[in-house]
């Protein structure tokens, strides 16, 4: 169960610092992971120049690799940027997007798991389970199976690469190998707001940025603002269109009572 | 005239089967489109890299290939999946942005209707004027004439091109070359939303991959869909940004009585 | 001061004349710049390609050369397109994303002024004094003090360039490095809201394209209406997400009666 007092604690944090969250994401996401956190209180920036990369991922508090949109060119500037901060003691996000459509997406994934090693690894059921088991086949972007079919893939995987891993869908999982805690929040209409699942990476970002020693614990504050955010904002929402509206401003506006009082495990 | 149970049963099927849709587009549509296409209940996918295209348009319902921001790599890879998507049958719909407005626009729009041979071609007024008479000039990405204008150059470009081409405008008009067809909703605030024209196009991706056997039915749907939730949205908006989230609110929540009731043709 | 019957006249003309403005700008603000271009009344355009940058920027009424998400072909492109927009006459206005963060950023927006001249540069604080000093940190793209601390830097960047300056912050300072002249609207949770500077470079883009003679004035004007727009959406909004719907639509619905009535300097 999530600690609370460590939960206030590191929100605030995220609200005082501002920490400066690096992202190497995809076009359809950028715009809304921007949003969603500046509307939490930290500084994003997105760049993916080869040569600015590493400068920017070492000034960076973390840096959020997301192959949504992969080509050649960013695959290179993200394993820079991802060496860079690795050697620079990290935090590293890996949100392997669509990985199980297309062999290329899951070479890459393992191209930068194994050049970069990632502090924490976020992905939908499809894509955890199609990192483990190449023969896995996912349906684009979108999950074809459930959250809870996936728990074993993501303890395995946590075991085989050294990370954090977070499995996010109707019930997100955290683990790390060993201990699996659970988020129940959220709402059947997240999945219709495109990109969501991005900014959940983004989120775990600057969350993990203010909480470097504890990626574990950062990872399950971060999924629970997600969840409570937008579980706030689907109860004021008319369809998937207000709901994106309603998410940024509750994040904005969340307070730590909200926070306990809408907390589900 | 529209045949309403079809139409119905279309609309539906996208519901259901929730096709997924590729979509090789412009940067500034991406995120727009791919919150329609999750709003209508598709599945769309953002993709361009060059060694992954054609298993991805294979994989999909429907290729819809947008030259809004193209480059020279962009090129190349809509042409790859277009390639493979027209050996696998199709559906592709190409949105020819911009064209007029330079003269490398033009050339590579004809350069993809030779290569790909798209099912649908879905444009302004001014482009698909322009793609016909290499001689007119439009203004930028903006129609600089009442899509009227332009319906002989649409049957013309169809016959040409073997593809359903709808031009779309104040009245949309839809043909085979031989059939015209119109839809008449809508609101004036509409082209004043970024990208909704290259929505349009994704639109039309989602109808086709479910009724992929009559294209010029499957258009004629798309349009009607966006036409009537643009007008529904338009009541309730105070301005293009309202009209933006009223309008992917109204995607979700469309039900088929409203279609029936809409519809203006 | 401003003159009002400049002001009114400028913004009339935006509206009615529907300026192009072509933007090479990043991808996170290339759907809210279009946005809000079209909200005010103008025609934006996106276009990156070499082939076509110089045929886009010479048709278009301003060109917007923004280096936020910045890499090598990019500034090919932005170099081409600002020879070209130069040698016709201009205007350009450039907006150094991030210079500072990385010294790959001061360099490039330095080569681009030097081979293109620009008519106008806007940045926040940070971005202004570390053009001028190379030795000025800032941390990512948000500034990390006060544009009343710019003032000083602005004078003397515009007297080393021959540009116009625009610090964009609390207060908007606009110098061609004699006059110095204030916009006090807006609100402090603009900020809050990703690309609301690049924003600002696409509006004073629209009103340096109808007022090319006099990029001063323009440029007031521009952050005017932008300070404006934005203090009235923050009275109604409940977060950064409303604020940014509400700014599109008080964009769209601005009078001249609420410019001069809520204009503060």
């Amino acid at each position: 169960m999530i600690n609370h007092k460590h939960f206030l604690a590191n929100f605030r944090a995220v609200r005082e610092q501002s920490p400066l969250v690096h992202n190497i994401t995809n076009y359809v996401a950028m715009n809304f992971s921007a949003n969603a956190l500046l509307a939490i209180g930290a500084s994003p920036v997105m760049a993916h120049a080869a040569p600015e990369v590493a400068d920017m991922a070492q000034l960076a508090g973390a840096l959020v690799i997301n192959i949504g949109t992969l080509d050649e060119k960013w695959i290179e500037s993200m394993i820079i940027a991802g060496k860079a901060k690795q050697q620079a003691g990290g935090p590293i996000v890996l949100d392997p997007v669509g990985v199980g459509a297309t062999a290329y997406r899951t070479q890459t994934a393992w191209q930068i798991i194994e050049a970069c090693h990632p502090t924490i690894i976020r992905g939908n059921a499809s894509e955890i389970m199609a990192l483990l088991h190449a023969d896995v086949k996912s349906k684009g972007v979108d999950s074809s199976c459930s959250s809870t079919d996936a728990v074993d893939s993501a303890k395995k995987l946590a075991e085989r690469t050294g990370a954090v891993v977070v499995v996010s869908g109707e019930v997100d999982y955290i683990t790390d190998g060993k201990q699996v805690e659970t988020i129940r929040n959220g709402s059947a209409m997240m999945p219709r707001v495109t990109a969501m699942g991005c900014t959940a990476s983004s989120m775990i970002g600057a969350f993990v940025a203010v909480h470097a020693h504890n990626p574990f614990e950062a990872s399950l504050h971060a999924m629970a603002v997600m969840g409570i955010a937008g579980e706030m904002a689907a109860q004021q929402a008319k369809g998937p269109g207000s709901l994106l509206t309603h998410f940024i401003d509750t994040l904005y506006t969340l307070t730590e009572t909200q926070l306990i009082d809408t907390l589900k495990q």
